[in-house]
């Protein structure tokens, strides 16, 4: 199975995603720019997989390094790490990360005696580094596993299940969000049959969702994004899964744009619509769905990207959001790694964020 | 105003479709061939259209000829239209124009006295093919032009206005048959503000739909087809209008991919939904959508198409249907040249076709 961030047998690999879905190449990181130009490059993207990313590249920055003690060397990570911190300014999940790694080296600190040597406990220091960025790693897989299994549990053998965009394994440690449960129900023989909407305008489902799935050896078939009521009256839809950007307190979801539809297309063909959630993405502090600010794109997006020439006339106004708001209405059930939540939103979104 | 078929100042002139947006270009029509070449390669397209196009064509094909005599004029006349109805095998218009001109020349034969000369004869024969041509244009003018009456009695002032695809003066002789109450509209100040869904696969909407309008100087924005709910749900749609390939006899209306998503989301926010639809399209013998074909396209037109390479994995399975059937339900009221029709559909539309 693709994974989008590999550290094996020493050498940290990435899966270069702007070649997909026509190449598939693993460029390997050695150094701090190395990390800093996948990320800034979006070799590597999807806020999780970004932080696992960011974990293991500044380990590998410092992993060859030799100090003569540990200030120099807490110093040089401290370099490194505010280095590729500035890989893309906006990356909530890429600072986590980093803040995570040198706290830990700032805790190993205390526990360290330099008996029988500095460079022994240099060792145990990078040790330590690589088993921080293993849990990172672990952690997010294990909840994308528990939003698996939950989703899965919402399922049927055989079913058909629409998705939008890509909230799969290339944005995530491994296995995704919403696309979890595909991933469990295809080790398990659940035969599903997904459709998987080109998300335009820049494909996400087309370039991301319809080659990992295909990958993997899931039963996928690409639509254009107008195409979805289409094969929902034909009954071939059983269920819509999705991924969500932001959550408000009452349950409204900001996904890629184009989700909206498919939940409203999807409540008017009575199909249950899912939407997956890591319990971070839940923002108790903003009330509803319209407090939440749509990035607008520019329009080369729509009509540049053809093969002759640009498929409008010069000038013509565009309107591009990057994002919709899913009204909570049309949403069956919230899948997050806690467990899932059933309306009313208000309610129980606060509640699974209260569990321990 | 742009006009996809001029025959001016004695010359046959064709907008070439196939060059747009990028390049407005019209080309010369003389002879068969060079009609049959318009037609086969697109050039004209939309079935009004390319009924106008073939009849002036034809004419053109023989305006410049010398005979004998009458009957060697009908047989280059048969000749020469055989050869254009090949130009695309399943265009009704096409066929229906080429006959109605060959009747027309049969016609005059009865007529004509052969006084004072042959040679004045057969001016006067061609001058009645081009009048035949220019009434099938003048008659598809009109059509459209009441379309776009009984549309514009619908809509108001700064109204803000969905399109999908392209049933616009390109299809058509002029007006179109959706976009006549935006340009009618135009002239008389309504300041309309038309979105147009770009309509992929084929993209009619971005290539045509957007240019067109804004050649009239329609305030016009481009969106992809999964934003439709996004400016429905910020409330600048205020009515949808959308063309008809084919209306059965309950009022179940297919037309090009995306146009049932399109209604269904219009009734979710309550926003009216007006099919256009010539009386000659709506089919009593079909009793249902149910009964109407949908053509199925190779699944390249949604992965080639782009400017680096494929857009998808190689060998990805696709669904690509060119049409989809709105159920009547989500339609507000049909427009023809005769009227409009409200529901109950399987009783108006009867009426509709029954009165003189």
């Amino acid at each position: 199975m693709i994974t989008p961030v590999r550290y094996e047998d020493d050498r940290l690999m990435i899966l270069d995603q702007t070649l997909l879905p026509g190449e598939e190449r693993y460029i390997e990181i050695k150094t701090k720019e190395d990390i800093w130009k996948a990320i800034n490059k979006l070799q590597v993207r999807g806020a999780p997989a970004i932080g696992v990313a960011a974990a293991y590249g500044v380990y590998r920055a410092v992993r060859d390094l030799e100090t003569e003690n540990f200030s120099d060397f807490a110093r040089e990570f401290h370099w490194a790490k505010e280095y590729i911190a500035t890989a893309r300014p906006t990356a909530v999940n890429l600072f986590w990360a980093l803040e995570r790694m040198e706290k830990k080296l700032l805790a190993l600190e205390d526990g360290l005696c330099f008996e029988p040597s500095w460079n022994q406990e240099l060792d145990y220091i990078k040790e330590e580094l690589r088993k921080e960025a293993d849990a990172i790693r672990s952690e997010d897989e294990a909840a994308c596993l528990a939003m698996g299994e939950y989703g899965l549990s919402l399922l049927k053998k055989g079913m058909g299940i629409l998705t939008h965009c890509n909230a799969g394994t290339l944005a995530t440690a491994k296995y995704g969000t919403c696309l979890a449960p595909i991933y469990l129900g295809q080790e398990r023989g659940y035969e599903f049959k997904v459709f998987a909407d080109e998300t335009r305008p820049l494909l996400q489902g087309a370039r991301l969702t319809s080659w990992e799935l295909s990958q993997a050896g899931v039963d996928v078939t690409l639509i254009c994004d107008n195409m979805a009521a289409s094969v929902m009256k034909k009954g071939w839809i059983d269920a819509v899964v999705v991924g969500c950007d932001r959550m408000a307190a009452n349950g409204d979801g900001a996904n890629k744009i184009g989700t909206s539809q498919v939940a409203i297309l999807a409540k008017e063909y009575g199909i249950p619509f899912y939407m997956f959630v890591p319990v971070s993405t839940i923002d108790l502090s903003t009330p509803t769905g319209d407090q939440i600010t749509i990035e607008e794109r520019r329009g080369g997006e729509i009509y540049e990207m053809w093969y002759q020439k640009p498929m409008a006339p010069a000038g013509i106004k565009t309107y591009n959001p990057s994002f919709d708001v899913t009204d909570h209405q049309y949403i069956t059930a919230v899948v997050t790694e806690k467990g899932i939540v059933y309306p009313p939103y208000t309610e129980n979104l606060r509640k699974v964020i209260e569990q321990k």
